[in-house]
């Protein structure tokens, strides 16, 4: 899965019946730190995820295993928003010492 | 899914059987502020886009989650025209004061 | 789908034995205007394309959607050879005058 | 599959129902020396990998085929510590002669 | 389906329990002229390949479409060993004048 920040949404009258109810997120790539990448990605919204969030997105066959995406014909789907990146090396910054 | 314009279509009569009667459509990719990126794709039009249109591709097995590709050996399908994309960033310009 | 040009074929006599009878096509890739990328493919033939060839190639899952194909281990295929590429713009280009 | 090194975890609590229980890695991609590489990956935990771990990451379907992930909506899984990679040119080097 | 010639393989002890019994080769991608490029695959060998050899690699769900892969978690596997790459270009230079 990689990382994207919600930036906005897609609207579409014309498509395909199995995208009906379904909402298409336009995401921003980020890195783990939150850096924005120049990769956008559109993505089923399978999480309620509202614009500026930092969310998880999964690509491919996998974006069909949320109860909303089986049988739609996408291949992104947002399908966690992001609370915390816990990155060992910033917890291993010494704390300050106690003197 | 990703952006891209519908720029012209490919005849072929020499192909697998699964691919008869569906029309495809040739596409350059674009970014979603519709600035032409160097890649093309072909892919089966499922929504009866015209050239000109911007569309959604959808690529690998979800490519063949429509009515008419199931079965068909296609890794890319446009399964939506494009009527707008709402860019957060755009939204949140001020609004002229009221005074 | 990808545009690629035939340019050979692979030899294997130790492989899967779901490979039988399968010919692998070493292709280049192309693009829509039939200039030679650097990238390379081997595909499975399923169209009977001849070296030179213009052809079509389809990856992943789908790469196993036609008869020769289903339940081997291969993750490309060519799947069409193409008659032609229409592109919009060249068509619009004005006809000589009729003077 | 590919190398990658564990370096955090990804904390969510809006997500999919079917990824209840699942702990999602954060891994930045190694070479097969170990170099890092400027790739980030989010996969799910199927090894109980510990932060630090040269581990294999399985992307696509692929990553559905643990029991932990089947029918969850993620597209890619650490499946494997490395305990050791062996070098076919390192053991090629010849010893040292015996005089 | 690429090229790559087998390099090396990778030992694992603590992975998932479908992977048991399986080699897994390190193998390094190379062109269609056997030129090594700068990337590393880890993929299942499915045909006793040996360190050294010229291999073809298949990727995605394809990869388990062998007896020994089904329903593992793998994305790649070799599926073949190359005895020869057949370039239209060679067989075109023109045999020596006989006279």
């Amino acid at each position: 899965m990689i990382f994207a920040k919600v930036i906005g949404n897609v609207v579409s009258t014309q498509k395909d019946e199995n995208l009906n109810g379904m909402k298409l997120l336009l995401c921003k790539e980020v890195d783990c730190k939150g850096k924005p990448l120049n990769t956008y990605h559109v993505a089923v919204d399978a999480v309620q995820a509202g614009e500026g969030d930092l969310v998880l997105l999964s690509y491919g066959s996998s974006a069909r295993m949320t109860d909303l995406t089986k049988n739609a014909p996408v291949d992104a789907v947002v399908m966690a928003i992001v609370d915390d990146i816990m990155l060992t090396e910033s917890r291993l910054v010494p704390k300050k010492k106690q003197s």
